[in-house]
C-alpha cells in the first residue's frame, strides 16, 4: 500500500489484483469462498442491516475524505446494530466503481472502514466489486443479540423515560463548518474541530449496549438510533409502539460550544438538535429507575429528555411550558 | 399493485409511499426496525454472500425484463448459499434508483425477487433505498449450515470425483438467442425457450444440498457454483485446495439441443460449456462412492466429469485422449 502511485486507476490494476489489495483490509479467515461463515454464540439471534451510499448524494469530496466516507458508512451500520441491542459480527461491502477511479481513493476508503470496524472489535468479512459510472458503496452489517436484550421500536410503554445517549446538533454544526467555513468564527479552533469530528467521525454507541447489559440485563428497552434526527427517532418509536411522548426542550443535551455561540439563535440550535440528523446517538425508552442508572453510568452528554405518554401526540415543552407538536416535515427524506 | 399507472415514477411516490409499496413484497415480521432479526437453528453457522448489479453492466432491458433481473439476482445469491452447503435464511436488498424510474419497473423487479425467494422457501428481510443516476441493485443473502456440512473451496483431495449437477453452455446459448434472434433457427421453439429460460430464469441448486444431506451427511465435499463458468470453478477449487484436475471432455453434460444443432461447431459448444458462465450449477469434489450415489439420485444432466489429481495442472482430455490445459483467459473478468 505504502508505495501506491497516486495516478494508478482501478482499470490499471484489473479485478484480481484489486481483490488481492482489498483482501488485506479483510478478516483473513472469512474471505475467499462463495460466502463468509460466522459462528454466533449459542442462543443468540442474528441482526442484519444494510445501507447504500452514492457519490454526490450521501458523500462529497468537498466535505469528506475517502477515509471519512468509509468511517461514516461503517459507523452508520454499526449504529443500526447498536440500535437493536446487538454487538457486531462483521460487515460485507459491495462497491460499484468507475474504471477511472484512483486506487488511492479506494485504499483510503477501505482504510476508513477497517479503522472504524477495528475500533469496535469487528471486521470486513466479504464483498463484491462491480463497474459503475457512479461510486456506490453498499454495506451489510451483521450482529448477534440475546432475545431478551433486543431493542425494538415497537415496545415503548407509557411512563417510560426517554433517554438520549449524547448531545444533538453537533453533526449538523460540523457540516455547516465544512460547507461554510466563514460561519462560526466565534468558536475556538478546538470547538470547531470537535464539531467537524462529530460530522466526519461519528461514534456508534456500542458502549451503551455493553453498559445496558451490565446494569439492566433483563429490562425491556425500546428505541432506535438518531441517524435521521432526534425528532424522527421519537416519532418513529411512538408510531411503532402506538404511544405519544412529551419532551422537555431544556433537557435536550446540546454541544457546549453551541450554547455559548453568538452565531446561532436558540431557535436554530433547537432546529439542528431535533432535525439536524447524523449524530448517531441512541434514543431509548425504559423504566425510570433503569434510565437513571444508565445516565449515572454514561455521564456527561446523556440525559432523560422526557417520557412516553398514553395519548399519542408527540410534543416538545419549551422554557415557558408551552407545547409544540413535533413534525416530520423538517426531517430528512431520501426521495421526493 | 394491480392498478399501477405505467407512467408513475419514483419521484411521484416519495420515499414513505415507496417503502410501503415494497414492504408488501417482504417478510412482514422482519422489516420496519433498524435491522432484521433471524433465528438460526442451534449449532448452525451463518453464511453471508453479497452481490452488486449495475444497469448496463449486469443487465439490460434488451435481454432481460425487470422481473427476470430480479429473479436472476436472487438466484445468483441463493446459488452462493447452496455453494456453501447452506440453506437460505433471507435476503436484504439495497437499491440505487433514478427519480425518473417507473414504479412499474420497480414493482416488477421486486416481484421477480420475491417469486424466486418464495420458490426456495425464503424471503426479503430488509433493505435500503437511495437516489442514484444508475439503477443499482445490491443484495446480501444469509443462510445457515451445520459445520460438518460446509462446502469449501479449500478441501478438495486427490482422488475425489468431480461432479457437475447439470448441463453447461445453456445460459450462454440462451443469451445468444436473445441478443441475436437469427442464430439458432434450426432449433425448435421449445428448444429455444428452454435455452432462453436457462439464461433468464436460472435455478439455484438448493435441491442438491438437501439431497447431499440425506445421502452423505458426514462426507467431506469441496466445491463452488459455476456462475463464472465451469472452467473458472474447477480452476478456483484446484488453486484453493493446492491440487490439480483431469476433466474428460466427453463427460461434460451439454444441452441436448446444442448437441444436435448445425449452428455450432463442437469447439464452440465446448467453449460455451467451459467458459460461457451463468449456468449456476454446482461443481463438487467428493469421494467416488458418494459421487456415484449423488449422480444416481439427481439423475439426468448430472455427471462425474473427472477427478482431482495430486499434480497441480488442470487438463481437459479430448476424444482422442489428448490433454489441453485449462486457462482463465476466456473466463469472465469484471474489470480490466
Amino acid at each position: 500500500m505504502e508505495h501506491s502511485n497516486p495516478n494508478l486507476t482501478i482499470a490499471d490494476l484489473g479485478e484480481q489484483q484489486l481483490l488481492q489489495r482489498l483482501y488485506q483490509f479483510c478478516s483473513p479467515s472469512k474471505v475467499g469462498d462463495d460466502a463468509a461463515v460466522l459462528t454466533p454464540r449459542p442462543g443468540h439471534h442474528i441482526v442484519v442491516t444494510t445501507d447504500m451510499l452514492v457519490d454526490g448524494i450521501h458523500f462529497s469530496d468537498r466535505t469528506t475524505s475517502p477515509a471519512d466516507v468509509g468511517w461514516r458508512a461503517a459507523a452508520a451500520n454499526l449504529s443500526d446494530i447498536a440500535a437493536m441491542g446487538a454487538m457486531p459480527l462483521g460487515l460485507t461491502i459491495s462497491l460499484g466503481l468507475p474504471e477511472t477511479l484512483s486506487v488511492h481513493w479506494l485504499d483510503q476508503l477501505y482504510q476508513g472502514i477497517a479503522d472504524c470496524l477495528n475500533t469496535y472489535g469487528t471486521a470486513i468479512i466479504g464483498g463484491d466489486l462491480s463497474r459503475s459510472a457512479v461510486v456506490t458503496v453498499s454495506m451489510t452489517a451483521l450482529g448477534e443479540v440475546l432475545p431478551s436484550a433486543q431493542i425494538l421500536r415497537t415496545t415503548a410503554q407509557p411512563g417510560d423515560a426517554i433517554v438520549v445517549t449524547g448531545v444533538h446538533g453537533a453533526a449538523r454544526a460540523g457540516l455547516e463548518l465544512l460547507l461554510n467555513p466563514d460561519w462560526g468564527q466565534t468558536l475556538s479552533t478546538a470547538e470547531q474541530l470537535e464539531l467537524k469530528q462529530a460530522h466526519q467521525h461519528p461514534q456508534p454507541r456500542l458502549d451503551v449496549i455493553q453498559c445496558l447489559r451490565q446494569i439492566a440485563p433483563e429490562v425491556r428497552v425500546s428505541g432506535m438510533d438518531s441517524s435521521d434526527g432526534l425528532a424522527d427517532a421519537v416519532l418513529q418509536i411512538c408510531r411503532a409502539s402506538g404511544v405519544g411522548a412529551e419532551i422537555q426542550q431544556t433537557h435536550i443535551p446540546i454541544p457546549k460550544s453551541l450554547q455559548a455561540t453568538q452565531a446561532l439563535t436558540s431557535e436554530q440550535i433547537l432546529e439542528w438538535a431535533l432535525y439536524g440528523g447524523e449524530d448517531f446517538e441512541l434514543v431509548l425508552c425504559l423504566p425510570l429507575p433503569s434510565a437513571q442508572a444508565l445516565i449515572a453510568t454514561m455521564g456527561a452528554g446523556s440525559a432523560i429528555i422526557g417520557h412516553i405518554t398514553l395519548e399519542r401526540n408527540v410534543n416538545v415543552l419549551d422554557r415557558q411550558g408551552i407545547e409544540h407538536p413535533l413534525n416530520m416535515q423538517s426531517g430528512y427524506q431520501h426521495f421526493g
